[in-house]
């Protein structure tokens, strides 16, 4: 008796705008099939985002690649009176077999500068705007939220506690996997492990102790019942009380060979809980055993603790972490540069994009990011280009990469931030030069606009 | 090729935190299978937020009725170091098997209310706690949203087109029909369409106009080939020449029997290219096509548009509607309230509940909603009962109801709103009490854990 469903296919072509639809209705009646470039890019950063961690490019890889309108989808579409018979016979064809352009996921990205570039035929290139745009902002948002909180805690434990509160199901398991590429250590979600092969960690909740009679029941029972890592709930009642009857029961557990490998401090002052709970365990002999806090954490908090040498070995990240609370959007763009071999410009009120083909070359100066060019593809610049091909008629290049490389790289592209960019705030910004290349083209295609809007009639 | 599968049964009961199976094998090891009790509610909201409206539920009926633990998830589970085989066999026969009582979609609720009541065997309650937090939090959340922009601009065509910013593809579904229940039109998500029946909206994009070598084609080769009503952008280039532009082609297009219906302007200061952009059609003799405005709106900027009568008579409101931009998440939470007959209450600081089983009764004066009594489901208050029995034994009491339905009990809640919290912002509170009954139940709970911590060792 299931009402509405959520089983949408993850590469269903109907994940999309209507309007899509529509303009390739148009494309498709007027011959436009010729190769399209469109690049997706962030328009602005505010002061909170310094930079940005690149993700999200595998699931849009996978979706390209598996791309397509369904039977019952286009039963469904001829139903609707936007659309014409031939079309949708049309659409039933319809495969992406572009090229795809990217910066790999883990690097550090700027504003201005493209993350994604589809070469395809016009009608392809425009409908997988909206996927591609859902695919890509939300888990970049999401790796450079957890790339701040692992600058803000460095040496850390930090886990992705994020999924209940996350915008829907795929929300909680993008940001899972995000986090964990950008340098957390895995997450709370048990799907993100199984699908992703993500570490996944837990403790207990707060129902746990309060379904059973007393508290020093519900930490026995535990233990006895879970051969992995014990960690043990302490705020439910009183959190200093609670950790002096852990000290009784490691006492007891040890005989059973069972350890205490850790407590959890979910609520009240972290900092002031967290020395006084370290004191009791240290003073009862739990030096080994791991204090981790969790509850509206995010790199503020964490900054905070451990700027204040909080004695806690790691950190649960939910709500702020899966919801990029602060910033829950980036201001981004997936935008037309080139039609028909013809560079295409953008010009409405603050809204104007760079034309052409374009590649970003990043230099190094003693082992630090120095600056970036946005030039042309074929106008190269001093440095290391950053979009490489990673698909090409619509088949990927290579095959995907594994997480741990994606997690490696990250690492090392924060290890090459200069310190200004990791603060958790900065006015500077990063050099990004936009070429003279492209301004150059930018100023040919206003001249071609110009021309083309004043013989429109 | 594909890297790392995006395709999660909506259902899966791995779309969970690691920490429900750990304390399930717990229960499970100890016999803890009584009856407990969980509810649903908000803590606490902000200024901004003085109401919500409750969404999500359907979604949420339809995975516990389908909730199980599929062969494959139990053959990854067992290969974790944290399960025994016996419970790991154990899960294999998993339902859901409980009561729900909620509060239906689409009417108005306050912080500390339940909106859920969840009725079942303990590992059951408790397993499903993430998916029911992640299920109803963001529909709730979007729906709110949604109702804040319905009040800012009554009687005016709003549509969603939230899609690509959204947190990934299930949260771009479930915020169109979030969004349809308050009072949107539609959406222009197609999949939200095919899934909900929820009216699909669109115009065209920049690109469109781009990738033709002058506007006055794009405009008419999109006019021609689309059968639906004909809304074109008008801000690529310059606003008024494009306004212009759409006078002469109208002439040209009202020969083939075609009429434009709408404009739409996307950039700049929308109060005053609406304007502008009006008089040009109405000097030019298009009193009848409307004018779409979008880009970078919500609640705040419409109320403004409004306040200055701005000629727009539709908008489309994306970003900020579906990441909820100014409140990304609710401060809610999903508690025990009784286990075993006893009732349960958490006193961690800052975070304490009220035990349970508990029922909204909300009163009226003269059609206005004039305050709400949390009760004991047993001791009930005047006014009007809002929790109601929506699935019995694990199967739904009730067919799902029909979205339009919902849409209508939206509006009602909406109108019943005294003008205060109509408000964007208000510092007044909705009277909420807590009962007598409640107030001692606690106090009887919290003497009995105290003599449960002193007896404990």
């Amino acid at each position: 008796m299931c009402a509405e469903s959520l089983q949408f296919g993850a590469s269903s072509a109907l994940l999309t705008d209507l309007y899509q639809l529509t303009m390739l209705q148009s494309y498709y009646r007027h011959g436009m099939l010729q190769t399209a470039v469109f690049e997706f890019f962030v328009r602005r950063l505010p002061a909170n985002r310094p930079f940005l961690v690149a993700a999200g490019l595998e699931h849009l890889l996978d979706y390209l690649e598996e791309l397509r309108f369904d039977t019952e989808e286009l039963q469904w579409l001829s139903k609707q009176p936007q659309f014409h018979a031939d079309f949708i016979d049309w659409l039933s064809e319809f495969r992406f077999t572009g090229d795809v352009w990217a910066v790999p996921e883990g690097t550090v990205v700027f504003a201005e500068e493209p993350l994604v570039r589809v070469v395809a035929p016009l009608p392809e290139a425009q409908l997988v705007e909206s996927r591609l745009i859902n695919l890509i902002q939300f888990p970049t948002l999401i790796a450079t939220k957890a790339a701040r909180c692992r600058l803000a805690a460095p040496g850390k434990v930090l886990v992705d506690f994020g999924f209940r509160r996350a915008h829907g199901a795929e929300a909680g398991l993008l940001a899972a996997r995000a986090a964990y590429i950008a340098g957390f250590q895995g997450t709370a979600t048990v799907e993100a492990g199984r699908l992703y092969g993500i570490p996944i960690y837990g403790t207990m909740a707060h129902s746990f102790i309060q379904a059973h009679p007393d508290e020093m029941l519900a930490f026995r029972n535990f233990a006895t019942s879970n051969p992995g890592p014990v960690v043990l709930l302490l705020d439910t009642y009183d959190t200093e009380q609670a950790a002096e009857k852990v000290i009784h029961l490691a006492k007891e557990l040890a005989v059973q060979g069972i350890s205490v490998h850790g407590v959890r401090i979910d609520s009240g002052d972290l900092l002031d809980h967290a020395r006084r709970v370290r004191k009791i365990l240290d003073d009862g002999g739990l030096q080994q055993t791991r204090i981790f806090a969790s509850g509206s954490l995010d790199e503020y908090a964490l900054s905070e603790l451990e700027k204040n040498r909080a004695p806690i070995d790691g950190y649960g990240i939910g709500s702020r972490l899966d919801t990029s609370a602060d910033l829950p959007y980036l201001d981004c763009a997936y935008k037309l540069q080139e039609y028909a071999g013809r560079p295409c410009r953008k010009r409405s009120e603050g809204k104007a994009t760079w034309p052409g083909r374009k590649q970003i070359f990043r230099r190094f100066q003693n082992g630090l990011l120095a600056g970036d060019s946005i030039s042309l593809e074929d106008a190269p610049q001093p440095g290391q280009p950053l979009l490489e091909l990673v698909m090409r008629g619509g088949r990927r290049t290579r095959p995907p990469v594994p997480l741990a490389e994606l997690r490696e790289s990250a690492a090392r592209n924060l290890a090459q931030l200069p310190p200004a960019f990791c603060q958790l705030e900065t006015d500077q910004r990063y050099p990004v030069e936009i070429s003279e290349a492209i301004r150059n083209l930018a100023q040919q295609c206003d001249q071609q606009t110009l021309a083309g809007q004043s013989g429109m009639r």
